[in-house]
This record gives C-alpha cells, sequence and structure tokens, in this order.
C-alpha cells in the first residue's frame, strides 16, 4: 500500500487504527475562538471563555500532542486586563502538566520563535513543564500593531504560555517568506507553514506579484505533510478582497482556513491545487448571521506520513442560535387593523417561543450550554409599521440571550445585510 | 548572646558572617519600579525596565531566596501591552531557572494565594521550574480596579510570574486583615505581612477604629522575625493624608514603606514603636523633585533569627539626576541691559553645563547607565522675566535627557511645589 500519495481524507480511517500512536500526530485544530467578545454582558460575557476552555479540556481528554489555532484568539486587538489574564490562567492551568511531549521539533526554533525573546519552543524550555503546546498564528483581530509591533500574542509568548508563529515581517510590501514548523512524531513529518492574517488587497498582490514564498525544507522533501494556517477572506468580498485558494502552493496537503466563522470543518477537496481546506469556524457566535447557524466544532487532526483525518467534535458549550425569516405580507394580518402593532407583536413573540421551544429540545446534556438561546427573526415588513422593539425586547429578557437585537426589520430582501464581524 | 533580642540592624553583622547561610534568609527588596514611566520618549522609555532588569541581575548574582516587592511594580494602572510584554519576558528570563528554593512556605498557600485561581505559590507550582520567587503587593499606581477588581499584578500571577499578596478584599470598611506569608529557612522563621496601597485616608479611619488586624501565627509566635510591606505616605500631606508609624503595631520587627520615591533605604529605627523602617524609594526618577536627588538603591536583606542587616546595593543603571539654584537677582545679570534675555540663557547654560559636566565626572563605570544626564535649575526670577524654554531647550537636546524642562522659574521661593509623582 502506497501511503505517501496525497489521498489524505479519503483514506479510510483504517489506516489510524492500524498503526500505533506513537507514528500518529493527534492534534486539536480550532480557530477565531474571539476571547473577549462582548464581556461586559451580563448574560454573554463569559461565553468566549466557556468554549475556549471546553476545547481545551477536549484536547486534554483527547491527549493530544498540541493545539493548533488558526488566529483571533483575542476579540479585542487590545484584550482588556480581565480578558488577558483568563486568557493565561486557562493556558496555564489546561496546557502545563505532566503529559511527555511525544513528538520533535526539527526546524531552526530560532528562526521560527526567535522574535519573542526566548529562543525556543515552550516545551522546550527546561523551566516550563508543559503538557499540550499551543501554536498559534494571530488574527485580522489580534494582529500586531504600534511601535513595537507587538499584538497579544506576544504577551503571551513572553510567558511561554504559546508558540507563536507566522508573525511575517513585511513592514514594507518586499514581500514574505513563510518558513516552517517542523515536526516529527515515529515516522511521521510535518510542516506547519503559517501566515498571520495580514490586509487581504495587499496579499492578494503579493501572491500576484510571486512575492509569497513557501521555504521547503531541502531533505525529503516529499515526505512532509505540509499543513498551513491562513487567516484570510476566504470567499470573494470584492475583486482582490479574498485569498483564491488556487494562489496556495499545490504541495500543501491541507490548509486550516481562519477567518470565515461558518464552521466547514469536514475537510473539502480542490481538485484543482489537489489539497484539502478545513474552515473550523469560530468557537462562538459573534453575529446572528446565516454564516453562525452552522453548529460549532473543533477538529481532532490525525496525521500518519503524508495522510490524515480530521474529526469533528462538537463545542456542546456554544449557545445555541436559531434563526426564521418572516414575511408580514404572507401571514393573515391585517395591516388596517388598530391593534395591528399588538398583533405583529404577538405573531413575531410566537415565532420566537417556537424557536425557543426547539433549541429546548436540543441541548446538549451539558451543564456548560447556557439556557438562553440567541434568536433572530428576520421579518419582512412591508406594507406593515415596524413595531416597538423596546417593548418586544422586555418581554424577551428572560428568554434569550438576546433580547434587543431579536428582531431585524427589512422591506426588501436585498436591503439585508449580513452583520459582519469575523 | 541573646540572638533573639530585638536589635536588629545594631547587631554587628558579624552574627550573619558566623552563621551557615541555610539559616540566613537572603532578600532582594526593590520598590517603585513604575515599569513603562516615559515609555513613549525616545530618551527616556527604556530606563525603568533597565534599572529593574538590573535590580533582577543583582538578586540573580547574590543568589538571593526571593524578591520582596514593595508596590507600584508598574507605572500604569493599565500597562500598555509593550510593557506587560517586556514585564513578562524579564521574569520568566531572569526568576526561572535551576536554583533550587532552599526554604519553605508555612502558611496556607490558598489563603495567601488563592484569589489568582492557583491554590499555591509559584515556586510550589511542580510546572513552574521557580529560581527566584517574587513576592509583591500592589501600589497606588497599579491597585486594583474594575468590576473584577483585577490588577496587572493579576495578569503576572496568572502566568505563575509572581506571587502577588496583601490584596485585601474590604470593597466596605469593614476593616482587614492582614494574613502574613510565613517562611522558614533552617532555623530563621520569618512572617511577611503585606498590605496592597489603599487610599491613605480610608486606610487611617481604619486604623483610627482598629479594624486593620494582623492575624499573627499562634505558635511561637515570638520566634517570627516580622516584615510589613506597606505602600502609603509616609509623610504628612494633610491632617489624615499619611500613616503615622505609630499606627502599626509593635510586635514588627522591619517595616518595608513603598510609594515613597525617596531612597531612605538605611533602616530607621522607630524608638516608639522599637521597630526599624526601611524605605527603598523607587528605582526611577519619575519627578525632577529633591526627593528624587537620592542616589537609587535596592537592599539586600539578610535575616538569622530575630536579627536581620540590610545591605544597600547601588542602581547604576538609573539616570542621573542634579539640581541646582539659581537667584537671578544675586547674579551680577543688569536687567537692564538690551541683551538681557540672551544673556540669561548664557548664565543658566553654564549652569546646566557645569552639573553635567559633574555628572561625567561621577558616571558608573557600566555600560547599562544613560549617557545624558536629567537636569534640573530652579531659577528665581524675581525683577527679570523668564527666558524662551523651546530655544533653551533646543541648544541642550543633545546634552540632556530632559531638554523641555530643565528650567523652572519661580519668583517667590513658596512658589515651589514639589512635582507629586510617587
Ligand atoms: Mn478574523
Ligand atoms: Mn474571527
Ligand atoms: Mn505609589
Ligand atoms: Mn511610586
Amino acid at each position: 500500500m502506497d501511503l505517501s500519495s496525497s489521498d489524505g481524507e479519503l483514506n479510510d480511517s483504517a489506516i489510524f487504527d492500524e498503526h500505533d500512536s506513537e507514528d500518529v500526530f493527534r492534534i486539536t485544530v480550532t480557530t477565531d475562538n474571539h476571547l473577549g467578545f462582548m464581556e461586559k454582558d451580563a448574560e454573554r460575557g463569559m461565553d468566549s471563555f466557556i468554549s475556549f476552555e471546553e476545547a481545551l479540556e477536549i484536547a486534554k481528554e483527547e491527549q493530544v500532542d498540541f493545539i493548533l489555532l488558526g488566529g483571533d484568539l483575542f476579540h479585542e486587538n487590545k484584550p482588556s486586563r480581565d480578558c488577558l489574564t483568563k486568557c493565561q490562567k486557562l493556558f496555564r492551568e489546561h496546557c502545563f502538566g505532566d503529559k511527555p511531549i511525544e513528538f520533535e521539533i526539527l526546524s531552526d526554533e530560532v528562526t521560527n520563535f526567535g522574535h519573542t525573546g526566548f529562543p525556543r519552543a515552550n516545551f522546550n524550555d527546561p523551566n516550563l513543564n508543559v503538557s499540550i503546546p499551543v501554536f498559534s498564528i494571530h488574527g485580522n483581530h489580534d494582529d500586531p500593531t504600534g511601535q513595537q509591533n507587538l499584538c497579544a500574542m506576544d504577551t503571551l509568548a513572553a510567558a511561554g504560555l504559546v508558540n507563536y508563529f507566522g508573525k511575517s515581517n513585511t513592514s514594507c510590501d518586499q514581500g514574505v517568506n513563510i518558513v516552517p514548523v517542523l515536526l516529527q512524531k515515529g515516522c511521521t513529518k510535518i510542516a506547519i507553514y503559517g501566515l498571520g492574517a495580514i490586509k487581504d488587497e495587499r496579499l492578494y498582490n503579493m501572491f500576484e506579484k510571486g512575492l509569497v514564498q513557501f521555504i521547503r525544507p531541502a531533505e525529503d522533501s516529499d515526505d512532509w505533510f505540509n499543513i498551513f494556517v491562513i487567516h484570510q477572506n476566504r470567499s470573494a468580498h470584492g475583486k482582490k478582497n479574498y485569498i483564491p485558494e488556487t494562489f496556495l502552493p499545490d504541495f500543501l496537503d491541507l490548509v486550516i482556513w481562519g477567518h470565515e466563522h461558518e464552521c466547514r470543518i469536514r475537510p473539502e477537496y480542490n481538485e484543482l491545487q489537489r489539497f484539502f481546506v478545513s474552515q473550523p469556524g469560530s468557537s462562538v457566535i459573534t453575529s446572528l448571521s446565516e454564516s453562525e447557524l452552522e453548529p460549532k466544532h473543533i477538529g481532532l487532526l490525525k496525521i500518519y506520513k503524508k495522510n490524515f483525518k480530521l474529526e469533528s467534535v462538537p463545542l456542546r458549550s456554544v449557545r445555541q442560535f436559531m434563526m426564521t425569516n418572516v414575511i408580514l405580507a404572507e401571514s393573515e394580518l391585517n395591516p388596517a387593523d388598530k391593534n395591528i402593532e399588538l398583533k405583529i407583536e404577538q405573531y413575531l413573540a410566537k415565532k420566537v417561543l417556537s424557536l425557543i421551544d426547539k433549541c429546548q429540545k436540543n441541548r446538549y446534556c451539558y451543564e456548560k450550554q447556557p439556557i438562553k438561546p440567541l434568536i433572530r427573526i428576520k421579518c419582512d415588513y412591508t406594507d406593515y409599521e415596524p413595531i416597538n422593539e423596546i417593548r418586544f425586547a422586555q418581554k424577551m429578557v428572560d428568554k434569550v440571550a438576546n433580547p434587543r437585537n431579536i428582531l431585524q426589520f427589512y422591506r426588501k430582501p436585498t436591503e439585508i445585510k449580513a452583520e459582519a464581524n469575523l
């Protein structure tokens, strides 16, 4: 059997049962955790932390070799003191411990991590007892800024809590060299290329001009399983406001695509490029849009030589979110009714309660899943007047987590714009 | 010889030469390090970090058992990302390592440190290889604020970089119980009481009402060497705007007084209270006032049973600072001279150059001491006009670190107000 063929996910999972775990990398993959999202909100303030902690707990249970983050760990470029303190606690609590590290780093650690002021990965620091190393790029929410070009990831790296890679040093558009982190476990060798978020248009132009270089290892270059972690627009928002998959080199085996919050974690095969793309999506719902409806998952990525399997693991602590579309003109409500506002209110309240009911039936048996769901009613009110949303909110405050923005009124379908908060 | 008498510093250092180091605590004491002070200033921005790093290096060279900080580690309540990142780096670099911890903690660690979310001191965390533990209270610059009542010290503690104590939980004025950190090395036992900065007036009132309780260990209470770390006004700024030494309990042996920036590190004996007070002062000059003229030192505190010795160690990296007083009326300058402004300028420039010259002659042979000194000329210009300070600054920009505020003009001596930036 030729295991070095690039069939990847298509290979049956039997491969992974067959082989000793000492040859198989086990990796937790998650991205866009947006720690600190709505942290001042009494109801939702802890959501981002709870779900990220769940991801860390799953990583621990699954005894993964390491955790791979795809950017936007923090929601704010300058996370609050509370947020940073909570985050440092989480990493220290869950990623330090006695579990031995069963892989080696083969790349030059100074090249990968020297920018942090320490010459090695945290698990090779004799003063830190790391159980689960974390490798992370930065996202657009937590990208480097200021005179020192630092980001929150630098603060964590200074304390030895994460291994921050993919920080390209391209202040001028001279291009970017992407040097991989090279890891070996038994007979499996993986190369992790990372590129922290850059303005899409700038990166688009650099790709077009051939200024993005992937520095492949000179030796046995065909033996490596090649991962690329990227945090950019994947879907076209404008002419150059995204990175087409065709820009990426075809020697890659698996692209972990951050930034897009929709969970499309199941690897999709790009026929042209002959690589897979997995888009884990966010671990917290940051906008009440269609893209966040898909249940949230993190990945358990297993790699054996040139084969991989990506199992998706549901994040059960994520707040439930349901949405429906209502066209008032299709209801039996009479716009001329003198109590029309009250009747619309009752009509919409019924819709909300029905969604809440659905949520309740679909709850995980998991104490960390919040009780109150997020509910969004998109309401085409053509021929009607919008109702008093404040009064509506007051009636829902005990039932939903987002009472103030349940309703989204529009006249024409084209008016709806997705709230972007990637 | 009765070693348990409270003669303290008065005992000859012979006591410390006589005894095995395994019974003697060696402690680096420093306070008011004000990391991040003027961090945006191209000339002075690194001063606070350089001198704090010198303190850490001295601690390492002296192989101290631990470092004791007296508050105002940070200049800003919310230190910048750069500042926090630099600080975390410094602690990880200098306070982690293979040096064994030669003392034990006898107090309940959860009581002392449980508020950090971790149940023990960092040197007892099996996942951290701490060489020099840091114990710190907070100051008024870096005190807990916000809904979670957190401060920058909490962020450091979350990462296991410091042991934050003395965080009293007195939101209402119900009083405060000060529970000591109890440490033992050989036959020496020390109790470190700490109280992070509280508004002076509030603390004054609590003391007056008997609401400040020092919780002494029940056993062998006379055997402990009792240290109190406090960060309050020591000199009276108003009726209740300071803490009189007489408020402090007389069972104390040594008070480490933070907040006051003047270096009065040599222990002063309070006859009434029968304890010593050491005021280490800041490690960076934060105001061009008399109180900062005294050369900066940190303490090397040695304790054997009830005896101590506090050696002061100069911080050679501190920027030089000289000040002089000029009374124009006592010069030969004629106010009626048509070139009087130019002549005053030349006259004052001479004074500045003379001070710079003095600084140059008094430099340490130490590469980390900055070249440009801080110079302050207090100028009584009664009967004259003040000169153009901007032009004066331009001529001094290459020579002094504070060209824009060299000159302080006043008419009457009583007008001079010390710039307070404790
Ligand atoms: Mn993003
Ligand atoms: Mn995002
Ligand atoms: Mn202070
Ligand atoms: Mn201070």
